[in-house]
């Protein structure tokens, strides 16, 4: 559906709406794909969203149209509905569908949900709910179908033709008597192959898989690497319990993607998932938090300095003029590396172990700009202050600030991978005022040194 | 393969490198995983990486190696390999591969080895080539199953079995005698249906697909919303041309996230795969002199605000100590606003239509943080200069730098989308420094109305 569309069906939605016209509209629910009504719960006001939501329950494809819609839009469904349906419904989805759904809700209402559904689903939901968050425990499915390695080749088009006919098939996993994984079989394979070789004479031995515990980032990028449609998912004896298929990495890739982009600015994707300001403000808070400390550090600096040029106060005031372009410079380029760095290490673009070719390529990045635009401040400040020591002073400045700032951006990501720690820590509004720090020192010292010792 | 496999093999090929064992490599890099080959290449030195390159036309995966590369990396292997062999490498890559890599050569090789690929490839890839990039058209495949609507369940389930010879199966799509698409099957329906029905009485009319000339961005954006594994592309008379796949979908999904960060901090994915500082430093230099000139106009409004204080030196100096506080503060959360709204925009979790409602959320958030960091920042300017009117205005500088950062961080980049501009024009660089050159104004219009002006 395109833009369009989607006008046409909130329209008709909310003036049925308003006519409290619940047969018609859950007729159009019905025949409208379950991923559209998910979306059109974002376009609706609150007050049309909560009316229907009092429908939703009604909804042939309510397990679809949840499991399709976000996080912070489904969690308001649970204030209209019996527990008792919602149980129904949550026993409709896919197991890992129910199990992302439930992580979502308060630890209370989520255990009555789960009270309530049939003991098989509660169990299995249960049990993928039990491995961390982001892990690929977490978001594979145990439906999938695998074959003992003893099975023919004919036998096991039958099993898959069964398969077909309740979830996409995309492989063959095949396991040994302990219910281990020893190989894999694309269809390719299978209908090639004659009607009575065994598995285990198809099958490929090096099979590509992850263990429950492996980081959901991690499985994204074996699934893209290797252009895979699923990974199986095996447990610490090598048991195949799940697959991990593409939709699912999808998803992933698109969390971790806004993820990196959020903490680059010093916030998180809590926010984006909220509409409460109040919300919003205690996640940033933090990083602001911080960059406010070294603010303040920076005024006490620059405050000492204005001690040592009492005897030249005009000068120093002339000096200031060039504070916020000189930090803004800096802070600008700093940030540039950082993302460079940032996005470069999340797509295994830089490796952390050719540490000194990134660095000194920043470097050099850096001091080419750096006297670039040193130099034109430098005649700028000359031209305005009809000074050449200021012109000297404040060139120099610019182009120390930004090479420190390209290689301080480039070299903090980088150490931060090797000490094992998330290398978005290195934020930008750390790196920002942190450079501010470094750049007001650096420049009211070379001026003091410069201008007032050398002419004393 | 993890990170030790990637090691262990680049040890051993080094090795072998240097012992110039061609055979012995030959056999290794034909027994490993072309796409582990492919990340091989960027682990390796420009010496090491030269030499395996002239060992690869002998590889027998060297078209897959190749497809899997990144371009900055396989652009090289032209320098090592016959212009035959290499045409015939590429005759034997999936169309859309062939394209992808032709398109990133100088028009004059792409031109060469297309004239020695055999006519079919030539055609079909230089077609794909006639889209301009970043279109559907230019990453779709041409190969992909289509059956007649008039044909039955039991002679389609033969086609299928027939074309996953060569290929992933993952819809059957159905055209009318034009070969215009008319429905789509997915497998599961085909193999519980009854062997004579037509293909026109099983089929989904209601087919997702996208046009050659729709951006690879809502072509991605489809895929993923309605968790497809492919979508059809047409042309302009809704003629079948070819197919999307989800492994594509990855790469522009991972590409398109790169490209949002990078925009932000104004530079782009050009420098990432380079190599050459001098190129890096020309693709950051644009946003660099626009902040430049911005840090300029800056310097200009202050020497003008130090004329006007010039009875108030001393206060002049004290008020410039904070500028650096002042100016990154509103920079931060600019920042912060801007990141929220570009994801939220790319995603379509933001809806430009719901401009005031973005914007009323966004200033309360500046107001609360302002309202609080101003207030601590006013305790300390008093604290610091003993001096109550120096700590209000500071105080309030940073309440109103931060709220109008806050509001213009989200209004610009919707202002963008709604004038069909890409929202990452209004960048970090552009953001934090317009905010430097407001935040100073206000700052001493402030304090010259409070403090100088009102005191005489």
């Amino acid at each position: 559906m395109n833009e369009r569309g989607y006008q046409l069906l909130q329209d008709t939605v909310e003036r049925l709406l308003r006519r409290h016209a619940t047969k018609n509209l859950t007729k159009i629910l019905n025949k409208t794909h379950p991923a559209d009504i998910a979306h059109l719960f974002r376009l609706l006001n609150d007050r049309s969203a909560r009316q229907l939501f009092e429908i939703l329950p009604e909804v042939e494809s309510a397990p679809l149209i949840l499991s399709e819609m976000e996080p912070r839009v489904r969690i308001d469904f649970f204030h209209f509905v019996d527990l008792k349906r919602a149980a129904e419904i949550l026993s409709d989805m896919a197991y890992d569908d129910a199990a992302d759904l439930l992580g979502d809700l308060p630890q209370e209402l989520r255990d009555q949900i789960l009270a309530l559904m049939p003991d098989k689903d509660t169990e299995e939901v249960a049990e993928l709910l039990s491995y961390p968050e982001d892990t690929a425990g977490r978001i594979m499915t145990t439906d999938f179908l695998n074959v003992p390695e003893t099975m023919v080749a004919h036998e096991a088009v039958h099993e898959v033709r069964k398969a077909a006919e309740r979830e996409n098939v995309f492989y063959l996993y095949v396991t040994d008597g302990q219910k281990r994984l020893v190989g894999v079989l694309s269809l390719r394979q299978l209908v090639t192959a004659p009607d009575d070789t065994p598995m285990s004479g198809l099958m490929t031995r090096d099979v590509v898989k992850v263990r429950v515990d492996t980081d959901q980032e991690e499985v994204a990028r074996m699934v893209s690497r290797y252009d895979l449609l699923a990974v199986p998912v095996v447990d610490h004896a090598d048991v195949l319990v799940g697959i991990v298929t593409v939709d699912d990495v999808i998803d992933v890739l698109k969390e971790e993607a806004t993820e990196d982009m959020l903490k680059l600015a010093g916030t998180s994707e809590e926010e984006i998932s909220s509409f409460s300001a109040a919300r919003s403000a205690k996640v940033r808070s933090p990083w602001l938090l911080i960059a406010w400390i070294e603010g303040v550090i920076a005024v006490n600096i620059i405050g000492a300095f204005e001690v040592q040029f009492n005897a030249h106060l005009q000068l120093f005031a002339a000096l200031a003029a060039f504070i916020p372009i000189i930090n803004g410079m800096g802070g600008n380029i700093g940030t540039q590396s950082l993302s460079i760095t940032l996005r470069g290490l999340a797509t295994h673009r830089i490796d952390p172990k050719h540490l000194w070719r990134v660095l000194s390529k920043e470097v050099r990045v850096g001091l080419m700009l750096g006297i670039a635009y040193g130099c034109l401040l430098g005649v700028v400040g000359y031209f305005l202050k009809q000074d050449v020591m200021l012109g000297v002073v404040v060139g120099i400045a610019m182009c120390t600030n930004m090479t420190i700032a390209a290689l301080v951006g480039t070299f903090l990501p980088i150490l931060a991978v090797k000490l094992k720690i998330d290398p978005a820590v290195a934020s930008g509004p750390f790196i920002t005022t942190s450079m501010d720090i470094l750049g007001v020192s650096l420049y009211f010292f070379t001026a003091y040194f410069l201008i007032v010792r050398l002419a004393q």
